[in-house]
């Protein structure tokens, strides 16, 4: 990688790990590559954190997005990311960019969204930090603790593991397409659609309760699309997958119906779902499964299987494709 | 406050206080306003956790900054809020936005100025975020550690307390100036004022030593000059404060005298220092300011004291004077 190579997410971590890493460090047990940093503030205790940032124009316009939903998604993702590695959340930071002419009654709106969405969470707003910017700059930390015996990895996944989603996945990319009228659908699925794009739940008790389980051998967030993320938990657990079954939203295919793309593509490629993405002991899964519905109203729903050969492969009538990584690249 | 007011940074943070504040809420014992918010893992620890946000063209500049010196402060101004209220900093995550053209070098740049500030602070580095943006923004969580009998507030002052830093003030803003060409002294004044901008030094191992003292009052950093500071440690504390001495540092002194302007305001005003304002007990001062030198082979020094009356004064030789609050408001 020299100067003049194009930004590429994945090489730019890499050499940022190159930098930062220092053998040793005992209290922190897991840094740059899953869903959040853990560390040990006491043998029996371990504490999770998650960073992320949300940029006007990059991740989301003000043209289309309320502002109230714009700080309830920043929220969202980042409650969602503890929540993906079982653990719970107990507060968050919020580093503020704010743009010229941008007003306190703004401000406000924003902070009733954020503030709205670290309710759902159970999340305490503890702390932050305000500037000026030349556009909308959102920064959320948020911090989360788990027992050490829940906490979940990408890396635990192992072949013949089921792999499963917590929900069906293109919602929001439905929801996207809908804000910018390039699609009109059915008021049901319409608002469907709009729910999940502006104010996606995070999902924060099954996050506990999957990290509970010993069953589940691996978990993270969908919130960069299908594809992408089940490719980062092959690649941590050395495995790769056969995708059987894309679970696609309704208003998802209904979108994607109406603009003549391939429905699987929205869940694929979509991103933004926050639903959790999960490896479970195959003689265990109907067992989890049903648990799961008993306790949520939702179904876990099956994906495929994890297999030793790394290749990521989806079963289609024809037989096997290879499955194209799709998903979101924050440079591309 | 209504929607056509100018943004003013306290008037935000009032708004935001109300909208988030929750009671009750037994995990998080003390959020907004503070240099850092602190929860409680389990009952023998404490952590803290403190962000902060900077902003190119706002907070600093690519045409005057080297890449490497822009991460070393980032680091330090979050390294420096951990030290204030006593505790280690154990890890820090990094979300960026980086600007069109940015390239993986000029990050590796970046990285390597964020990482020696946090080797020097013994942090790790554990995660972050990478995103495009319009301008180089760098947002960074620390978490801290700290045992609550060291935990140290901004509101523990307590009238007759002596006011103190652990070092002079204003070479930061010197730097500045130096850099903006505003300025030529001789080299080792410059160079002291160039380092102090570049790569200022937070006072870790003072913060734990301070915090460790059972005469330390009160502590917070100095970060946005020691009129505005000291304000806030007063009005946290329930008090005023008359400044018997305004410690100046020999760059700052030598830059404001070229420019015809008032030394001390270089301090008052200045910012950007990291060094740490406490508050002694008065008949413990000495001993603490003796066994400070010993252990750092630097002097703490005495500004003043915390007085019942709520205002804040300058004692000069024509009287007391009010002190006006000329410290960064960042959105002034």
């Amino acid at each position: 990688v020299t100067s003049t190579t194009p930004l590429r997410e994945d090489d730019v971590v890499a050499a940022i790990r190159t930098i930062v890493e220092r053998p040793g460090s005992s209290k922190v047990l897991l840094g740059i590559g899953d869903d959040a940093a853990v560390w040990q503030p006491s043998r029996s205790h371990r504490s999770v954190v998650t960073t992320d940032m949300l940029v006007e124009d990059v991740h989301f316009s003000r043209a289309t997005m309320p502002v109230r939903a714009i700080g309830w998604r920043a929220m969202a993702a980042n409650c969602s990311d503890v929540a993906a590695m079982g653990a719970r959340g107990v507060l968050a930071t919020i580093a503020l960019g704010l743009p010229p002419a941008w007003t306190v009654d703004e401000t406000e709106e924003l902070y009733r969204g954020l503030a709205a969405c670290a309710d759902a969470s159970r999340v305490i707003i503890a702390g932050g930090d305000l500037s000026r910017g030349p556009v909308l700059t959102i920064s959320i930390t948020v911090v989360g603790e788990v027992r050490p015996s829940n906490l979940k990895l990408r890396s635990g996944g192992r072949r013949g593991d089921i792999v499963a989603v917590t929900g069906a996945l293109g919602a929001s990319r439905a929801g996207l397409d809908i804000m910018n009228a390039r699609a009109t659908i059915d008021d049901a699925l319409r608002n469907e659609a709009l729910a999940a794009h502006r104010t996606p739940v995070p999902r924060v008790r099954e996050g506990g309760w999957l990290g509970a389980s010993r069953n589940v051998h691996a978990m993270m967030d969908c919130s960069d699309g299908l594809s992408t993320d089940l490719a980062r938990l092959c690649a941590a657990s050395g495995c790769g997958a056969i995708v059987e079954a894309v679970p696609v939203a309704a208003s998802a295919r209904a979108v994607a119906e109406q603009l003549g793309e391939e429905p699987q593509q929205y869940a694929l490629a979509g991103g933004e779902d926050f639903e959790l993405l999960v490896a479970v002991a195959p003689r265990a899964y109907e067992h989890v499964a049903l648990r799961f519905h008993a306790s949520f109203k939702r179904l876990l729903q099956r994906v495929g299987v994890l297999q030793a050969d790394e290749s990521l492969v989806v079963r289609k009538e024809a037989g096997l494709e290879p499955l194209a990584r799709s998903g979101w690249d924050h440079f591309a």
